[in-house]
């Protein structure tokens, strides 16, 4: 036995998730060979066969749904020569310490001007749209790139949660009012939950971000944040409101219906694909593996016929005419390898096939087959002339059933505070403190960092379209207050 | 002439590609929408929808193939630390001028190891492959990497041609033997066949590349290229037998059945999907514009409504009855803008959409439309009762009729030749030369050399499976010949 694969246990997750999420996390990536951490540029890692897969098929989903909805797709350069960040302000210094440099190419050494890995497209696109927007006829223009960012992240890495390299979607539109953006903003919200609720199984919540925690440019930031139990939050698509902000600097115009020449309004949209990718397996993972939405599985149905040696010509055969009944509907595999049946269980089980077939002698007597669901190991057993209609309706409902399984109900995570040590137990406790707070405007800040240095939580906004909460005062300044806020840890 | 691009007139391509193919090629990217050369780096360009959508389809049916033929696709990170490089030393040299150098990131400044930006990803990959392959067992391992890659080029850069940015997808497979390693080189070009010749309409012919002109680091370099017409070729996927050459210094080995470690042999393939898209544009491209692959065409049928003051809403009608005819199975649109039908009729062609419905009042009247193709102009009129079908056979036949149309035949490009001067008048006429060849090896290359400087040409190697042209002395030194090959001038 080759020395590396022996370091980790082969069979089994050695600990559980709610023991130790992350110890959990790192062993379900390298088992069920979704990641591999062991490359050699520290913050980047390998996203194996079995995640590339699920990854291209949530990239269609997602851009499916953009063009549907009017988007079209472009394909940018991925350096960003320095000057055009320092057009807006806040940009270049919010981004500046995240940025990769090439400075050298070639053998002719140094290059006239610092080029950036692009580590979000605004300031490569902008310079483009004055050459392409020119009368209110060109709006809304509303465009996408599918590709990948690089930030130099200085916080720890995690593959898929957070890595030097990670792959997105950012779409970036014009609009001749503030208004239409605005519709956008909410058409941005409208398609995450789509998405990540109805196709990815992960219920997601939107917040308005506070003034410090928004997208560097931007007006403000409307972003989503997935509940992962025990009152961790992770971040997922998050949609800008950038008003003017970028269209002057980079002399975005048109020419309106009365003739005057304007400034468009701007928004963009970031769902990281990789991401969501990350808070799926950690959202919808068990102690056996992997679990994963019926359509974004690479292998949707396993069949694995247990030979028995005097059988086994037999057994292959119907496993085969299994196989040709569902080849054109659904990814489907024959596991035919010489491991044992109980080894092949647990293979697919931690890889996250939502359907296993299984097939023994006594079935092939029967007529019948043996069925077993991933997600919750419900065993069926199933006479062939019902199997398609069976398997069917398994994989139709397959996704909702994760769904509701797994929903971390929201209202159950909060605790609703007025003093400053009720929230610090709360939040100890596993909790989302729901409280009112001064503001979200830059005056708040000093009052977020508080809640960052003695709850070792942040503040995440205001939750976009709450009503029903109301607080006199700041949780932490005793001001009175402005707003309701909620106060998670996050990943 | 003109010399500006705000110079060049809005309306019809000004220059005919016979006459002056580049202008023509720079026209058709402007006009059409294809690319945009005014981003502000050098020898980078952004791709406009209209090209993102089609290499998006090109890449789905390459996959596609691809994955049918058993390999897997992977992520990797685009960095790549200068010591991998230093593995194999051809390589290293090999690629060393072409590459963008990282050196610096976020606000501490210098990275202790320049980081590459890949050039093409063997070093980064290679490093992992030892912790993946471990026994026959899991060989044949094959992986493709759908990507973009830089490299600093220091030749003039055309858009898709040639970039310092592009896109393509590189496979990469270890084998147990030499002859099976070989065996994949057979399927890659046979691959290369199915895709360009039949799916992209693209007539290709594949050469074994001289010694000089071979991967940096293979053992051989098969290359198939593209007859533009006029003698010249351009190169299009290239396949490369590696041998041992990277699996020895990388440590890629196996255990095998008889139970001894060895070390891999290997293969790497690179079809560069926008460099194919750059050869479609200019193939099939016309002095109207654009033709493409019906497949391939971002909008395959476009419905223009010949509007009447009178009858409009009549003709909207039945545009979009046309319409829902036919929105389940190709990418259809209605043009019912204020332009005039000629404008729209100009406008569609140079965008290449092989499929124009035309609607009149007097086809109305008659139950008819009018059917014009793109690619040969050809007009039908067409009873509304037998218009599904008769969409249906232009569909599915439009392809093959632009690849049989525009067919270069190689034997009728080709001058043999036994002397220096009377190849130098061949390519000059816009000939191939077939001639003798002292050797492909690397004694070689002072022939090849004088062929650049003298002919203006290139020694494009062996054809592979030639046999029927034997010459008896080399075209420049007189000595015996080794072998046949072909010289052309190139893109």
């Amino acid at each position: 036995m080759p020395k590396k694969r022996t370091e980790i246990p082969l069979t089994g997750i050695t600990v559980k998730k709610e023991d130790d999420f992350s110890a959990w996390y790192t062993e379900i990536l390298t088992k069920a060979e979704i990641a591999d951490i062991r490359y050699n540029v520290k913050g980047f890692v390998v996203y194996r066969e079995w995640a590339t897969i699920t990854i291209k098929k949530m990239y269609a989903k997602y851009e499916e749904l953009l063009e549907k909805n009017g988007h079209l797709p472009l394909t940018m350069p991925s350096l960003i020569p320095e000057s055009n960040f320092h057009l807006e302000a806040q940009h270049v210094e919010g981004f500046t310490p995240e940025v990769f440099w090439v400075t050298e190419a070639g053998s002719s050494g140094k290059l006239s001007e610092r080029l950036a890995l692009r580590p979000t497209s605004e300031t490569a696109l902008y310079k483009m749209y004055p050459f392409w927007i020119h009368s209110y006829k060109d709006l809304p223009f509303k465009r996408y790139l599918s590709c990948q960012v690089w930030r130099y992240e200085t916080k720890m890495t995690r593959p898929f949660f957070r890595g030097r390299e990670f792959h997105w979607i950012e779409a970036h539109n014009v609009y001749a009012t503030m208004e239409e953006a605005m519709d956008q903003v909410k058409e941005d919200m409208e398609m995450a939950y789509e998405m990540l609720q109805e196709e990815f199984a992960i219920p997601i919540i939107f917040f308005e971000r506070p003034q410090w925690d928004k997208f560097p440019g931007a007006v403000a930031t409307f972003a989503a944040d997935v509940l992962m139990g025990s009152g961790k939050v992770m971040q997922q698509p998050s949609t800008h409101l950038l008003g003017q902000n970028f269209s002057k600097p980079f002399n975005i115009k048109f020419v309106d219906k009365d003739g005057e020449e304007k400034y468009g309004y701007q928004t963009c949209y970031g769902p990281a694909i990789s991401r969501i990718y990350g808070a799926m397996i950690a959202y919808h993972g068990d102690d056996k593996g992997l679990v994963l939405p019926f359509d974004l599985a690479p292998i949707q149905i396993i069949i694995i016929p247990i030979l028995f040696k005097s059988k086994e010509e037999a057994l292959l055969n119907k496993a085969k005419e299994v196989f040709n009944l569902f080849k054109n509907h659904y990814k489907v595999k024959i596991d035919d390898s010489d491991d044992s049946p109980g080894s092949k269980f647990y293979n697919w089980e931690l890889k996250g096939v939502p359907i296993r077939i299984e097939i023994g002698p006594k079935d092939l007597q029967k007529h019948q087959v043996v069925i077993v669901k991933r997600h919750n190991g419900e065993k069926l057993v199933v006479k062939e002339e019902n199997l398609i209609n069976k398997i069917n309706e398994i994989a139709e409902n397959y996704t909702n059933e994760i769904k509701h399984k797994s929903l971390i109900d929201f209202e159950s995570q909060i605790e609703e505070c007025y003093e400053k040590d009720a929230a610090i137990e709360a939040i100890n406790n596993g909790k989302i403190v729901a409280c009112g707070f001064c503001s979200i405007d830059k005056d708040g800040e000093k009052c977020a960092e508080v809640v960052e240095k003695d709850l070792g939580a942040f503040v995440r906004g205001k939750r976009v379209g709450e009503e029903k909460r109301e607080f006199a005062t700041c949780l932490i300044c005793g001001e009175p207050a402005s707003c309701t806020v909620y106060l998670a840890r996050s990943y």
